[in-house]
């Protein structure tokens, strides 16, 4: 009967307990060499966990979406053309940051549960010069995931800045930053990357720190400013302590406690175990007659959106989960957001954090007049969970 | 990935996040109020949890055989007659002291799986006086529960103390301490309890305080010679600090945490919840084709014994249990050592973890190439669930 | 021989150690009731603390800087004028934020260690109108001290927007919002409040959030955007779940947490120790013959800046300082930096952290070279803090 | 304003950060290879800080009573002589263990603050053959520090097994134990050794376990008998799993936590600073006119016992103590209990800690009307410290 209820919403998730005790080491000056030490070395290991040895890595206290407004304040000057690609709510979110800072933005949004084919945006490459393109790699509201290599190229071949919203998908879907040549790759702490909320973070190109050089205007927002930030990462990258703001000490202990974690496991492994799990979730969902809001191409790893069955009451279902100890998300995309829930199963997820989700999901459907035979998501799951670990 | 596997051993558990924070408050004086109060408020809880409005709460530093320790060395003087009911391991532990402290023991001892039938003790009851009469409400090595009301009945009948080692049913398992007239009833803290190991906890009736008060030779043992720990108790029952040996403040602390959770859920349905999933945890285990030790009138609630399928290497398996994440007990009990192991499922175990568990147990059973319907353990168990909740 | 340091500069500070558990709590959905609760009540106990009953509190994840950024950013449209009242580091900070939002601003200096004199001020605002006055309570470069209630007033008078830069002051120094009539006080957690880095905090007054409403350009920063905030605020006073970005759950737990240790203690005597222990520490500090930033009378109760002694090595006496186990901050403001330190004193600060500062200053000083009665600075802070405490 | 008052008791004393954190680390089982790894490696460690190479250890759950329980009921056989040197509380208590156990006990006592004289005891074991001689290394109950090495001599000289209680010793004065050839060295683990209490921790010289495994009769205490524990000690030295009782987890990895730290610290370090901080500590308090229970040649360097002013009230001074936020312990010695106090000083303590302490004694004695010089305890303390840290 333990109180706590298993988190399985798409971020905040549940956190390995290192990091959580990690939160609780007492605060320490983020003046002295053990902390100088820590935020170098995650901003070292950020790095290596992007895959963009030569990138220029930020942790700046914040939210996900300050991830995105530093990415836009930044790269965006009044006029700037950028092509946004949205495959769910925050394609556009992105389009509104991008707009704030004067961008005039042409948005390229995918059917729900489709990505935008890739024709299509080069079509709209061709026709207008861009100064850069956005696009989301994993959409937290739709669970649909873009294949990031193929839109990098384009963006190269036409010689345009690309921003990689990995909110949702890095440490969690495969990215090889400078391999494909992505300019921006930014993230939020609680996610796949296993921290508490509070940190944005992003990886730029050199490509990006050269065109934010190369800005004639101020960045608008002086938070955001890569001017107040950039020094203060080169500092602790090189291991001296400095100051702008004062950084979320807590947090990036925390921080560096998990990208350990990551690079402890590896990032093949970590990669193949989300797709291992993520396709056994699936099969387990679509067994029980349940259909998902992604078309089977474009499902993401690291979280899972589900129609509610026909003719039920999400609202009911939700509340049974919860009674049942596990904690899903609604809907978040306007269009359909009383029809579907969403499962995230990233980070440090184990099969044990499934097989009690699909339990629950199983006790909750029964709980709200569906018909299924019980024990079948639970079956499904375990056959394929089997099958897909005999291949390793 | 999480780094921690799943502990489903017959204690140490799975113990509430709020216990274990508990253990890392900053340890205060045993001299000071608010210890005072914690220490006393754990014994006044203990009665509650025992049914023993009117017993004798002990809690001292040391392990549950200490708790066994303190029974036998307190009720017995040299030459003594005790009655041993033997349904495993700790059975003959219990014989072992008893000696130790100049008892006369009988032993009556349950084939395997089985309990002593009651006809077969009041046979023994009636043809000998006995001090004492001492059972194991369950047997850790093999899972067998025995019925002590009846026992108790007949103990009071022949007027003959009784003593209940409840190491591995305390909180888990049903128990009256006072309505049934049961002398001594013993636990350990890692137990159902719910606090790490570290505990001998014991509630004396005043039956057997007056037996302990009414002694012609000293207690052989003097760590565990009530004479040292009564005052202490009485002292922090009426808020006052007293002094013997210095408490182990950390372990009371978290004590009193748990018994409030325990408390918080309420015997009735700690006890009913313990049943429930025992009982769907034993229907998953026999549709896979595995055979438990306890024959099914007597299996516990709080833990369950399974023979490993026929030819199989045990060793092998708990192996493979552990590279699933789930970390099981071999077997204990010498006779049949190498052919079962034992799940523990109490405290605040959820259907999380035993579902969980079920599916280490078939990923492990399909690893060791036997044979079986994979699946099949875990839908048995949420069709058994969800009837057993449908009841409540 | 305790590892860790005592932390003492102003900010991040020595937190109570229920804060610090309160991080390691394991990290909920920022939509579930019992963290809509934590939210929600942190944001009524923010009006509470700073005595703004009506006022709007905002809880972002970031640094105080975001605190600043969001007071600028919303409150300042291109071509608005600005008077910014500077003590120090903070104040030209402001005045930076404020011009990057396009406000035209007059910068009133104080000579170091000193205020600006209330005459000069209200000269500046009768000669010209201005939209907004912005100071700093107690600027964390010099320790000096503005007292807020009279320029309060005069900005009321001249019809001024007033900003109140509180990042060292809220919850140490006294501040009455609405009593005085600011129109937003601004911190950031790691201060006076007493949470781990990574909030930004402020409440903004009803005239506060008109002037916001009326504007006629659109915020320029989006992150830093009341449009964006302001709903979910509201949601959570009203015990709602809302989304815009994902709350840094942890640190809201440990803030809430803290804001219930502030009110448990209560502001007059949280205010009154902040002023006995200021005091007498800087009795202490003076009886050694040293000498303080800023004058007598516009010192801050929650952090005092000191000059080394003449002809002293200043990085040679912060590391006795740390070899001594006391980690204290160096100079920060350009045009003294290398000749004074700083000391914070704030927060859950005791007599036993300062008494144990000071033994530390004693044995660095005398490390150094420095002459001067040993133990001099302990008796002076112990008969001070005697006399201080005999007044209570 | 710190809720948590300063503990400076003779034992639970204040930990390190690690250790306390160490509690909290989620409970594994006691057979899994990480935690046999800690057992083991805890017990190696045991023998390294004791200075045993060759001796045997034991960590059992229970207080430092059951230490002296285990070395009285395994050494002692019913007739055995022993010859019992009491310089306190803890002296009588050894000798009513060892009765217990049918030893035929001499004791000889000391004059309150002072110890038995060599030649005396020498003569004592001239005039009777003993099998053992027990002693109490420093007594908690008046801080006499009795010297080991003369006396293990002595012992040696008579062929005589020599019993250490070190419980208040061990890890903050001088042991070691082969070289001097003391038998058995005792502790428990809330002193020196730094970790909450719920350990009884010794090491037993092959003298020692030959006399042991020579006994005629039986161990007259089951838990306390090291047939059931030897086995299982040698089996995690050697890495292996057993189980006698389940081993207090947690504790044991608190222990080999601060293990770590004490090896880290390197023992004559740390022996050292317990001398410069005791000594340091005995001049402040009789500069300020207060009377010591110890005499200047045996005062210990982990606590300090110390007289009340003449007339004033002990009770009042205490709470006093306690309202400036430091916990100090009443008197233990039946005698004289009411006319002294007791302060702990070791383990982790620092200068820090003891500061903060003289400062609320100066405080208390202030409040109770004692008529002294205000600091000059503080000031003392302090020039003493800074000479003797000159000297290292």
């Amino acid at each position: 009967m333990k109180g706590r209820k298993l988190l399985m919403i798409p971020g905040p998730i549940e956190f390995e307990p290192e990091v959580i005790s990690a939160m609780a080491v007492a605060t320490t000056s983020h003046a002295v060499p053990n902390f100088i030490e820590v935020f170098g070395n995650s901003l070292a290991l950020m790095k290596k966990i992007w895959m963009a040895p030569n990138g220029q890595p930020f942790i700046v206290a914040g939210s996900g979406t300050l991830a995105m407004d530093m990415a836009a304040a930044n790269l965006v000057e009044k006029g700037d053309t950028v092509l946004v690609i949205s495959t769910g709510y925050f394609g556009e979110r992105f389009r509104d940051i991008l707009e704030r800072y004067g961008a005039k933005t042409t948005l390229l949004k995918a059917a729900i549960g489709e990505t935008v084919d890739l024709a299509v945006i080069e079509e709209a490459l061709k026709i207008k010069n861009y100064k850069m393109l956005t696009f989301t790699h994993v959409d937290t509201s739709t669970g649909v995931l873009v294949n990031p290599e193929p839109l990098a190229k384009l963006a190269n071949k036409y010689n345009v800045l690309s921003v990689l919203d990995g909110v949702c998908s890095v440490a969690g879907e495969e990215i090889r930053q400078e391999e494909w040549g992505v300019d921006v790759v930014l993230t939020a702490s609680q996610k796949a990357i296993g921290v508490p909320p509070g940190l944005a973070l992003l990886v730029a190109s050199q490509r990006a720190m050269k065109a934010w050089k190369a800005r004639k205007t101020p960045v608008l927002s002086y938070y955001s400013d890569w001017a107040n930030w950039y020094p203060i990462m080169k500092a602790y990258e090189e291991r001296r302590p400095s100051y702008f703001g004062t950084p979320p000490v807590n947090l990036i202990v925390a921080l560096e406690t998990s990208l350990k974690i990551i690079a402890h496991e590896g990032l093949k492994n970590r990669i193949e175990r989300h797709q291992r799990l993520a396709s056994a979730f699936r099969a387990s969902i679509t067994s029980l007659g349940l259909k998902l809001v992604p078309g089977d191409k474009q499902a993401a790893n690291t979280l899972t959106a589900i129609y509610y069955p026909e003719n039920s009451n999400g609202a009911e279902f939700c509340a049974k989960m919860a009674a049942n100890d596990v904690i899903v998300a609604g809907g978040l995309l306007s269009e359909i957001k009383a029809t579907y829930f969403r499962v995230g199963h990233m980070g440090s997820v184990s099969s044990k954090d499934i097989i009690a989700t699909i339990s629950a999901i199983e006790q909750s459907l029964d709980a709200v007049g569906y018909k299924f035979e019980i024990g079948q998501g639970l079956s499904t799951f375990q056959r394929a969970l089997i099958r897909l670990e005999a291949l390793r």
